[in-house]
Order: C-alpha cells, then structure tokens, then sequence
C-alpha cells in the first residue's frame, strides 16, 4: 500500500468532497487524513488529503480532474523532499538550525546550496558539506547583485528560496523568478516593525512581548502571506542587544517550523493569507 | 437553508467518508465544515460535519443510519443549548466568569442552579437570579451528602454538571449517574499535583511554570479524558499562595475554554483521551 | 512591625543604593524585598523597597530626602487602595471580570463609579451596586462630552481612570487633567494595528497570533507606556468576529494584570517606557 | 573601570545589604544591577550585584568578609567561561544545539570534550573540532561505566557536566563527584511524566500540552532543583513519534536557556529549588 498527499483547491460548489471521496472510494483508496475549508468572502475551497491504496496514482489524478471542475488546481503527491536554496547574510543561527536539521534528514528537503553576500558564514557551511556561494554586493547595484544571484540559483534549480536572515531587500524583478516560493524570518512580530533593526524599534517603543514571523515574499516589503509567528517576553532590563539575542531562538523555531507545514505540503497561499492544514 | 451539526464516530471502514458525504449531496445538502480522524491504535473513526440545506433533518437521519454500519454512533443537531448546573464550593473565580458569560449569552448553556458544600457564593448567584442550593457536608457521611445533591439535580435535570472549583471528591457511584457528563478544572497542569493543594506541591517541587486542567470526571481522581489545559510562568519570588491567586485567572479561563468546546459538540470521548474538532 | 513601600527615582549618581539602605538600617527597618535599575540611556536610578520596622514613617521619609539629592522623587507608602473610576462604552467582558474582582477584594482598588456613553452595561454595575452614569455622545461635541464626563468625575475625584474597553478617542485636554493616571486596554499587539477594529485588521492581514495591549494613555492614540501585552494563537478557520471573541479573554486578563502591577505601586513611567517591578 | 559579579548567600539578618552597598560604596564602586532575595521559610539571604570601578577586587573581597557573618557564602568574579564536558547518548538537536551556540562564543563555556555510550553522534562532534569519547555501556555493571567515563572526566576537570540527553540513569556515587554542577534536560514537563519514555506517557494519558525541563541533578531520578521550564501544545492527531519530534525543539531551547542562566553565574542552589536572577 502507498501513501498519497493530494491538494485541492477550487471555487466552491456543492458535492466536491462527496466527489473527490467518490472518486477515491471507487479506485479502492482509503482516506487516512482529510482537512477542508471554504473561504467564505471568495467562496474557494481547499481540500488536503492523505489517503492509501494500491491503485495507480496517475489514474487517479485523470478520474480526479474528470470528476472536478476545469478551475480546481489539482496536486498529488507533490516532490516529496523539496529541492532548496539558503540565502543568508552574517547571521549563524537560523543557519546553523537548518544545517543541523539537514544533517539528520528533519527537513523534507535538501540544501543545494548557500548563497551570501558575505563570507563569515563559509566555514559552518564547509562543515557540513554544502557549496557556498559568496556574492559580494559591494560596488554593485542592487539589480546587477541580483543577476549573479539569478545565475547561481539556475546551477540548482530549487523549488524554494530560504531567506534565512539574508538582510536585503529583493527587487519585484527578483521575486518573479520564485513567485511564491520564497520564504523569509523576519525578526518582529509581524505587522509591528516593519523594516529594518525591528528590535531596536521594539526597544524603543518599550513593548513587553517581541515576535518572529516567517512568510512569503511577495512585492511589498514584509507584507507576503504569513506561515508561522511566535512570541517570547522581554523587559525593561534588556536592551535592545539583548533583545535581538533573545529573538534568535524565536527565529529559528519560527522559520525551522514554517519549512516544516511548507515541504510537507500542508500550505495553501491564497491572496495575501495562508491556508495551513 | 438551516445549519446542521453532524457527529458521528464507529470502527473505520473503507468508504465512511464518501458514505456521509454522498448521503448529504443526495439529499442537496452544502457541507461548510468538515473535521475527521481515524485513532490508528483502535482502529476508530470520528467525524464532525457542518452542513446546510433545506431538507428534513429526520429524514436525512435515517438515510445516514442506513448508509453507515449498525455500530455508528450518529448524533445530529444535539441539543443547542445545554442545560447544566454548576457546583461549587467556596472559591468564586470560575464562578464569577461563567455568571458573567452566562448574563450575555456566552455559554451556549443554561445554567439551571448552582449547588455549593457553603454558603460564601449566595449573594453573588443571587445578583444574577440563579437557583442557589446550599448544601452542608458537615454531620454527613460522603454518601448522604451526595444523596441529597442528587436529589437536588433531579429538579434540573442537567444535560451536564459543570465542578467550578468544587473541592469535594466524588463517589463512583455519584459520577455514574452523569457518565462522560461531568467537567472539572482541576488547579495544576495534571498529571502534576494530582490530589490537594496542587499550588503548595508545585511550590514545594519548585516549578517554574504553573497550570491548570479541565478534564472529564471518572472514577479515579483526576484521571479522567483531559479537555483543555493552559500554563503561566512563576518564580521563587512567588509564596504558594501568590501561585494560587496566580493561577485563578488560568483556571477560569481554561474551563470556559473547556466548555465552549463541549458545548459546541466539538469533544469525542474515547477511552481516557478526547478528539477535539 | 509594619511594613512599608519605598518607590525612589532620580538621576544616578554613586552611592545611591547605600544612602538609602544606610538611612532605612539606622532607623532599625529591615528590608524585606528590593527591586532596582539604572536605564543606562538616561543614566537614571530606579528602586522600589519593601522594609518593615516600629519606626514613625514621616521621620524616615524626611531622613532619605535629605539623603537624597533634591532631584530624588521619593514616594512612601503610597496611597494603598486606589480609588478609580471606569470608563466603558458596550462590552461587558472587562467590566465583568473587574466588577467580580472588586467584589472580592481583589483589585487594591475602589470602584467608585462607572461611566458610560452607552446604557447598556447600567443593568451589570447596578448588580454590584456601584453607581453608574449614562453621559451619551449623541448630539454633542467631543469636547462637550468630554465636559460632562469631567463633571462627573469631579463627584469622584478618583486617582486613576480605567478605560475598560471605552471606545472614544479622547483629546490631549482631557487627559492632562489625568495625566499618567488613565489606563487603556486596546484589542492589539502594539504596535500593530493601531486604531479602529484591530481584529478585522489582524483578520485581513492573516496573522497567526492576535495578542492585547494594557498601556498609559497620553496624547498620542495607542502611543502611550506599555504596561502588559499578552497573545492567543489564531488560524484561517476563524473569522474576525471569533477572533474578537477569542481575544477578549486575553483583553481581561491582560487589563487586570496591568492594574494589579499599577495599584501595587510597581509601575514606575519613564518617557514612553515602563520600569516594572 | 572592571565590570565585577558579586554572589552572596546567608542566614538573613538587619543591614546586610547596607552593609554589602557601603563595602562597595566605600571602596568606590557603583552599583550598576543590583538583585535580592529572601526565603522567608528558611529565613536565607540572596543577593547577586554586578558593579564596576578602578579598585582592586581581592581587597574587596576580603573587605566584603569582614563586613559579613562568618556563615556567608561569598563569591566575587567566579571563573567567568565554565569549563563544560557534554555528555549524550543518540539524539542530535540538543548537542548540535550547543555545538553552534559554541562554534559562535554564545555559552558563556567551553567544550572540553563530548562522551557517548553510543558512536552515533561522533561524526557531528567531529565537524566541531571537539574531542568525542566513546564509552560503551554494554557488556559493563553500571558502576563499571561510570568509572570510565569519571576516568575520562578527570583528563578535563570539567565545572560542570551538561547531559544533553543522556539517556542513562546515574549512580549516587557518580553524581557526588559533580554535586550541584551537573545540568539534565528531561523531556517532560516535571513532575509530570517522571522516568522512562515521557512523550509515550504524555500520549497515553492524552494531555493537551508537553514540556520539558532543564535542573540540576541529585540522587533521587528527575528530582533535582529545575532550573527552566517550557511547553508546547500538542492534540489528538499527533502521535507519541510526532509529540517527540515537536518537543525536541522545547528541549534545545529549555537545555540552552538554562545553560545560559548558570554560566552567567544567576542561579543559587537552595534546597531542592533554584532562585534565579
């Protein structure tokens, strides 16, 4: 017997789960885990199933696209593991987190390669194998930055961009490339502090709580649908140094469990929110 | 169109779902949410539907006993609004923050009366013109005393019996009489401190987090299938008795957290463990 | 032995620390709890002393002020129970849950009276015999219900305003009559989404967390000193109406830790921060 | 200016922090953080003052003895990076946790060497640079293995041994070589789910919420003074594997976070609890 994921998504209508459970039924599959929702100001479902059998899985997707409207995006057993791309900047923590991940196969996915525009972070990733890339952005514009990037990345194909904790900003033109597959950390509690040093800006404002939140890259600056936020406690002792230390373990929980719900192909984008099942 | 809760759970058998779901779309009802899950180790499936439409909920019923195995549990819009009472003994918390949701419909409950081992409580039940009985332990062996709290509910017939901070221990013979139907908060993060004083043993223990259980009554002291639980940080600052007023706000707040969930038909019990939809 | 609270700031010089307990040794106090901080940014001293002893409190104050350079704002058992006056518009949920704390003894406050631009809540505050005044905002301008308001508080002079979910915005000349003196809960993560209808803003961002905001109020709209912030986890199943209902456990709560910090005297304000003990 | 730590513990009595602050005021040194503590049960004195200045801190010390009673435990200074041997068995996240928080001079400590009764985890410590000790248990009485691996303990003299899932109970004997400086990280919330197995424990019993816990280890198995606490929530869906998996997160971060709090020199030992600050 095999396991299959299948994600559906579609406008609502009336009979798709009886039709997609038919459809499933019939070819002899048994449903193991089943998580629907419909939205209702866009009236669009969105359906996750795992289901077992020893049917042939390109039989099913054919019935299934029968059974379902011309609209439904229709995905079965998408790539298991997950080809990725890290992009970091001087940070080690969100880094070292993956790599260790990496290293005992928790991922659903395998690190290609890491892309810097700086070197500090070269002999972690030497420990554990992975080609480094270090692309300096120094005298360089921001768009001829990108096109060296662009073309590391095409060595590798990824399916997905890890931004973990890479410090700059990616033009629209950029982003195109990896529409949607693009996951950022982003060190505050998202929509508080938007842009840069957002502890410095959680210090001065004198909060009592500071955030991580992980999401998708999109146009706007931290403004992509949002995957996982976490929170931790601070006070008045700590400055904001102290702040940011204490805001890495937050970050790389948040991101590590973000990678997480996307390789296993629990998320669902839709507009600018997330449907995670 | 009319809203319906369905919630049905029996051994899992291949085709349950396509079976529910076909037998709504025939009869042209929209499902609007739909939860389910299969406990691997008892090989048990449950289910809880959301759906609308215009037809006859007898009808619709019948056909889903038809369609499903004789041992399926089916329960179809289980009374809205539950009728309960509420025991109490002299701590007014929990109390206090159902009374107030209850004066603004919050429940989706009753509460018929609240019976309490003292009097202190009286004169807040009676600001919200709620049935207050008194009923001393004292002269009285557990069993004369049960009897006559007994004898009280049968005037209310409850649907279920909400223990608000109701330090007495229950006989086995009284639970009976209200099977899967009796909610306790219990004041520590169970299977911690179970028994007396759990604030003064977590002092004494020195734990740095305190919380709180609502669970289900059976026979063994706090043993029973647990609903909702929840924790807040404390620190050797804290006297056992700042854990205890600490902990209060957490023991409110998890038993009605507790019991919007139970009321709201989203709680399965199996075995010692509760589903949660 | 009676024990005394000791709340001292002043710009740090050396020494501080040791003329203070020096002055309370010689007098034969003991110190029982000391909390203190020096915000290094405006090199300014923070301390808060509980000390016990049979000494006269006029004499050991007079002492530590000349102890103390002039600058020192020294304040000796404070004021103990507050007298305070609440502040509501519609929502029951923080006049409820402090309505049963007072009833308790709970809040180191008196409740003097409740304001209201609505008449809704008058049924709840008459339970707990508490007077209650309906001063609607219909036909009048914000500065001509903000006068009968002051009016009103005139009766009372209470020594802090609480804004239990007042949904009025209120001018920079009504709150320096209460300046310091006005606590707000907001129904947001400040910084984020400061304003109207937070949760229909969290709802439209598509957040994972939703959290609450006990702060000072001053001039600015939702920029005063934070006292308390406290989180729930919300998903794409929940609409902004549950969110809001989900969120006001956490508003509660929230709101009656900050009072308890403020009404301890543990709260000290330093520009747009708070130094909490 | 020197930056210095000062922990004094001892019998409380009137003035000793007058007497503590005008030592120090005396020899011209500021106060920069100041915190103390009494037990009121045992009637203990707590006090950690970081302060800096120009003088000469053995003078200070020995002045600091004077001033104090015979009975005071006094440290000034403690060796400020702690010598630290790690001891494992098989799982990964809390060793590679350490090993980049050490690659990165984040512990405060240094890793002297890395012992396993298991080979599994050498190829990770290697990538580290850090001496790994293989000390198989097998075909050994227990007292036979802990002879070995105190054997190997004395080539580092190691302050403290940090069990970063040792999943081997120690001998009395063993634990008197390192009294008071052997840190455990348990995964369960203590007391909750003492001894073998606590995720198939937490499972069984259906909780709602796993934990883990950091503290000291004594004689008696998980009974130790905690140190650091923290939980996540779990449900119905999640399997003992999978609650596993989710906790190990709390564990890494429970483990480093209560490393942090002892090599910075914030935790007394008092009994079997810890007064942190």
């Amino acid at each position: 017997m095999t396991a299959h994921v299948l994600l559906i998504d579609c406008p609502d209508e009336k009979g798709l789960v009886y039709r997609i459970t038919k459809t499933l039924y019939e070819s002899d599959f048994n449903v193991l885990k089943n998580d629907e929702y419909v939205d209702n100001s866009s009236n669009h479902f969105f359906m996750r199933t795992e289901f077992a059998g020893e049917g042939d899985s390109n039989v099913i997707l054919k019935k299934l696209q029968e059974a379902l409207p011309d609209t439904a995006n229709i995905r079965l057993n998408p790539q298991k593991k997950k080809d990725i791309v890290l992009l970091v900047t001087k940070e080690h923590h969100c880094l070292g987190d993956l790599l260790i991940r990496y290293a005992y196969d928790e991922l659903n996915a395998n690190i290609l390669a890491v892309i810097s525009n700086h070197n500090v972070l070269q002999p972690l990733v030497a420990k554990f194998g992975i080609p480094f890339h270090y692309i300096s952005h120094l005298h360089k514009t921001r768009e001829e930055h990108e096109e060296m990037v662009l073309k590391a990345l095409k060595i590798y194909e990824p399916e997905y961009l890890v931004l973990a904790k890479y410090m700059r900003i990616l033009n629209a033109s950029f982003v195109s490339h990896y529409s949607n597959r693009i996951i950022n950390i982003h060190h505050s509690f998202l929509p508080a502090f938007i842009g840069a040093n957002p502890y410095k800006q959680a210090f001065n404002r004198g909060v009592k709580i500071i955030g991580a939140t992980a999401h998708f890259v999109n146009d706007d600056l931290d403004e992509g649908p949002i995957i996982e936020q976490s929170v931790i406690e601070v006070n008045h002792r700590q400055s904001w140094k102290e702040m940011a230390k204490a805001g890495r373990d937050v970050e790389k929980i948040v991101l590590s469990r973000a990678l997480k719900l996307v390789f296993q192909d629990r998320v669902f984008i839709h507009g600018n929110k997330t449907i995670i099942f």
